[in-house]
């Protein structure tokens, strides 16, 4: 078969063969981008009919085929007549694609051009080895997040000061939600509403009773099958905002923080949204899926509606977006098949990051900590520690070989918390990621694991170095220790060059080439590092 | 039976009624005290036999006869023919006794007075209740204990040092050896050894090959069946110096540090030296028991070995001071009848304190906490936190109903350790127990046990409220969190007073009287804590 290199042969290929792709004379009611980057996205959109309720009687769904893949995806109804339907290419080349619908008499299609992907653009973050990350093209993705539960449903304003924030700080994935959140520090309206309809009187509540109108639906009037476009395309907005700067979106599909009945529709009205979210934003090559935060403690769904919902990725999301779920108390099962990764709130005041070897062990895939406590001076026990302390606990994660989360809820005079809000960054943890992240970039290969070196400390070696006696790098954290010097013996003959790291102060420091058993003098202060790298 | 009350009735009776104490025609080669206060010392010092192997082959014991105890001791060769009995009466009153031994061939006796004890003189230190303990006269003892392994085996300038020191951080315990110690940091002679003999050369000794010659017998000639009695008089005279200050002497009588073979001793050599230890310092009222420090460490001795001495105290020592043994890595079983409270070495790197609660629900006894990692900078990862994060492990300690020990390894140009060598202190967490032990003092009740306020605190309330709903005292420690203000909530009518104390800046700020749901404002700043007491 002659290989097709352009938009025009594939078209008059198929059109030979009576394809159902391409049949271009029918295309005349739709429109979309004729070339696309790898990992881009293609937006085909339709003229339909804008009566009774869309989203319940009205279908579309589109197949696109290409050399190595073909991909059948739902479409979704946009608003005002307009019927959508958006693909993401995994490969470079020559694509056709056909559209069917409810509302879809005749054969439409049409075909565009994959070209290589732009500088920046690595495709979606994929489980590398067992324990990390990569982006589809093989660069290693280390993950630095953070959270902002509702930083999009903010005013424009905030927004841009939010996505001027998250660049400053380095962070490369932030999970928000797609639901409005109500929660003390966190009661006025969104912006905007997923749903038709009419919310609860906000003016009643106060930071003394907000926690009696959590999962009330009195008041309420929204109608669980009319969705608010406008409301998913300004995430949209939102998501391509972060991808530009390198930032995943780990979007939170469900939470318990709710006031408007978002959190107990039916199970007919959850699969609707569940549809909907995956229709419009699987193509985002930047998207996680985060089927909930503190899913246990949404009392009205069962384990068995979890079960489904991930069943709902599965099947929607072509893709194959990184998939996880989040807990309060106890973690859900990460060892379900359809779990990329662990994606943790810290079960205890005191240890979090600590566990990260055991929960590597446990469910033998990446660990992330999503919640190990903000750094913040409110009441709650969940956002009281110091810069320093969440900085400690970032290093003993990374050096465990797993990945910790940010957040900020320091009071303000605005009353705008980072945690929540988004907006500016108040703290003095977020300064200090970017160089931990310049040292990950260093590692040999996709990602740390931890070494049981010494009872003492807490070492990193290379993943894929774990069966060598001697390894190549050596990143060694002392954590909150004081050790005015550190002495290491491997063997007689292999040379390492020594730096001293200060984790806090972001500083390196070479002290020279060792072999033998050799010292390396500290500050005798809190949060260094000792890096050996084999020469 | 008429009642005596004067040493010459009392033996007057004994004469008439042919006891065997009081023989006082034939007590002209004794002398001893014939008045001691309550909790003081008795000794009854004979001229005997020099010759030979007086520790082998000469024994002396007395019996103590007041009218609410009878008790019968060993007593010890303390060279140049002097052999001495010592006993510490427990009440006030007239007490009779007679003296045997092997060289002593007619009846020995004598009478003394016993009159109340001086102030500052409680008694020996008990366990009280479950989980606490006092001093015999009823005053609680809330223990701020210090480690200083061999601090009497130094120079008189440095033991005057040492004592100062322990006096300006009110330490009212401190752990020390019997045994020199040979380890690194500590590679020089002690000023005596307490056996007959000569020791290896220790000019061969360097930080590098030290631990070679650990557990190493060879170059050293000990005679173990001859004491050196000078050796043990000196540490005698520290324990009083200590005693006149209020400090306990948690006594180690064996540990593996050891270069000389002390560690390595055949069982009758170990009994031997057991016997003499405890004929020597049973008397004194501020004597703990410590069998070993890191006893799991000791592999030439057995499970059964450790018991054997537990029953050799348990059988010698009549006044039943405190007894425990402390671990290197594993427990020993804290449950023994014998063991009278947990002398604890933490197990992990990073929770010491946090597991009084378990630890006092698992043992049912006081928790002690004699090794939790000193505040230090050597390279060792048991001497090497802040004084910030020690003092923090002594609040998080007495919150949950223990008490925490401290040491210093703060290296200087001296090369004079407070860990091992006492002297100075270099620290920051040293000046900080003092407001810690007065705090404790105003605890109703013998102690505090931790209470379940809420998940993100740690809170104390007086051991004997555990049972009622609302209680009258409550110590909230929020460690290294920084909220900058708590609510609490208890009924609608109970006031409490609430005060704010800076556990490092050691000021306590009242902040009013209140009742219902209340807040109280906080610096947002770690190492606060919150008293609440009831009005």
């Amino acid at each position: 078969m002659k290989r097709h290199t352009d938009v025009e042969q594939r078209l008059a290929f198929l059109k030979n063969h009576g394809g159902r792709c391409g049949n271009e004379e029918k295309m005349n009611t739709i429109t979309y981008e004729k070339q696309v980057e790898r990992w881009g996205i293609v937006e085909i959109t339709c003229q339909g009919p804008p009566g009774g309720n869309p989203f319940l009687e009205q279908s579309i769904t589109g197949r696109f085929c290409g050399k190595n893949e073909t991909v059948t995806v739902d479409g979704f109804y946009d608003g005002e007549g307009v019927y959508k339907v958006r693909f993401m290419p995994s490969f470079p080349g020559t694509y056709t694609f056909s559209i069917e619908g409810s509302f879809i008499g005749e054969e439409t299609g049409g075909a565009f051009e994959v070209i290589p992907a732009s500088e920046g653009n690595h495709g979606p973050v994929r489980v590398a080895g067992t324990y990390h990350f990569a982006y589809e093209d093989g660069t290693p993705y280390y993950s630095i997040g953070t959270t902002c539960y509702v930083w999009e449903l903010q005013n424009d304003e905030r927004i841009a000061q939010t996505l001027a924030s998250l660049e400053a700080a380095r962070f490369n994935k932030i999970r928000f939600c797609i639901f409005p959140k109500h929660y003390d520090y966190n009661l006025g309206e969104p912006r905007s509403y997923p749903y038709e309809g009419t919310p609860m009187d906000s003016s009643v509540l106060t930071k003394e009773n907000f926690s009696l109108y959590t999962g009330k639906m009195e008041g309420n009037h929204f109608d669980f099958t009319r969705f608010r476009p406008e409301h998913f395309r300004h995430i949209e907005n939102c998501i391509l905002e972060l991808q530009k700067r390198g930032i995943e979106a780990d979007i939170i599909v469900m939470h318990p923080y709710d006031r408007w009945g978002f959190s107990q529709m039916t199970k007919e009205e959850d699969d609707m949204y569940w549809t909907y979210v995956l229709a419009r934003f699987s193509a985002y090559r930047n998207v996680w899926w985060s089927l909930a935060n503190e899913y246990d403690l949404m009392t009205h769904k069962t384990l068995g509606d979890w079960e489904r919902y991930a069943a709902l990725i599965c099947e929607k999301d072509p893709y194959n977006h990184l998939r996880s779920v989040h807990n309060c108390h106890g973690f859900y099962d990460y060892r379900r098949p359809w779990v990329t990764h662990c994606s943790i709130q810290r079960q205890e005041p005191y240890l979090s990051a600590e566990y990260v070897a055991k929960w590597r062990e446990e469910y033998k895939k990446p660990v992330v900590l999503d919640e190990i406590c903000y750094e913040g001076n409110i009441q709650y026990g969940w956002g009281n520690i110091s810069g320093k302390e969440l900085l400690r606990r970032f290093w003993e994660a990374a050096c465990r070989g797993g990945y910790a989360g940010h957040g900020e809820t320091l009071m303000n005079s605005e009353d705008v918390l980072w945690w929540s809000h988004g907006g500016k960054l108040r703290g003095e943890s977020w300064k200090r990621f970017g160089f931990l992240y310049d040292i990950l970039c260093e590692t040999p290969g996709l990602g740390l694991a931890p070494y049981n070196l010494k009872w003492d400390c807490v070492c990193a070696v290379p993943e894929k170095e774990w069966m060598q006696p001697v390894k190549s790098y050596y990143l060694i954290y002392l954590g909150y220790t004081c050790s005015s010097f550190k002495e290491y013996y491997f063997d007689d003959e292999t040379e390492f060059e020594a730096e001293v790291i200060d984790t806090w102060n972001m500083t390196i420091e070479k002290r020279g080439v060792f072999k033998g058993k050799f010292k390396v003098e500290l500050p005798g202060r809190e949060y260094m590092a000792i890096r050996l790298k084999r020469v």
